[in-house]
C-alpha cells in the first residue's frame, strides 16, 4: 500500500457538504464525477495534502443511499493506493479476505477500483485504488 | 489544515485488529499509548504514507465503548494536522461551527488535539491535531 488515497464521506447534500468542507476545513474542490452504475455522484476535496471524496447518491436504492437510511451521513470508506491493483487482490484472496470486487473496476475519477468488504476489516469499508 | 493526519478505527479487540491490518494492508505498528481520561487505548499504524489509530475503549461507559455499542466497531474520525490549534480553534468557532474542545488538550501520542462536533461535519467526528 502506498496510503491513504482518499477518505470517502456519505452525504445528503453535495453542495451543502462542499461548502461546509471549503468554510471550515479549507478544501478546494479538485474534481466532480457521476458514476451511473454505482449511482453515486461525488465531489473530490483537497484538504491540505490529503484528499477527500464526498458521495451523494443518486437514488435510495444504491449502495450510499442504502449506507444514508441505515446510519445516516458520516464515513463512507477509506481507499488506499497501490500499484499493483489485481497482484493485491490476488493476494488479499489468499489472505482469506472477502473482496466485495474480485477484478478491478472503473471508478470515479479515471481511477480503477475495488472494494474490501467491511466484514475483513473490523467494519471498515475498504478500497484499493491504481491510476488507470 | 496542512492534510490528513490519521484516521482513527474503533474496534473490538486491538491485537486482533492490528494484526489484520499488518496481514491485509502492510500496516507497521508505530506507537501504543493510553490515555485514561479519555478511557481508551491506541495502536498507531503507518501504512504506506498514511496513519491509522486503532481505538480500543477501557470500559464500555467511555466514548469510544458507546461508539461500539451503538454503531459496532467501523472508523471513528479523521485528524487533520494544523500548525496553530488555538487560531483554528477561534477561526471555526467564528464560523459557527460546534467544538467539542473549545481549547487543545493533551492527545495520544504526545498530540495537541481538539474534536468538532459531527454536527458540524455532516456526520464527521474531525479531529485537529498539532505537534506539542
Amino acid at each position: 500500500m502506498k496510503g491513504i488515497h482518499h477518505l470517502g464521506l456519505a452525504v445528503e447534500d453535495l453542495d451543502a457538504a462542499t461548502s461546509t468542507y471549503e468554510q471550515l476545513f479549507g478544501a478546494e474542490v479538485t474534481g466532480r464525477g457521476t458514476q451511473e452504475e454505482q449511482g453515486v455522484q461525488a465531489v473530490a476535496l483537497q484538504i491540505g495534502s490529503g484528499h477527500v471524496e464526498l458521495l451523494a447518491p443518486l437514488g435510495p436504492d444504491t449502495p450510499v443511499g442504502k449506507f444514508l437510511a441505515r446510519r445516516g451521513p458520516g464515513m463512507h470508506h477509506v481507499a488506499y493506493e497501490v500499484d499493483d491493483l489485481p497482484g493485491e487482490l490476488a493476494r488479499l484472496e489468499a489472505e482469506g479476505a472477502e473482496l466485495i470486487d474480485s477484478a478491478p473496476r472503473p471508478g470515479l475519477f479515471g481511477m480503477q477500483v475495488a472494494f474490501v468488504h467491511p466484514g475483513s476489516a473490523h467494519g471498515v469499508l475498504s478500497e484499493l485504488v491504481a491510476r488507470d
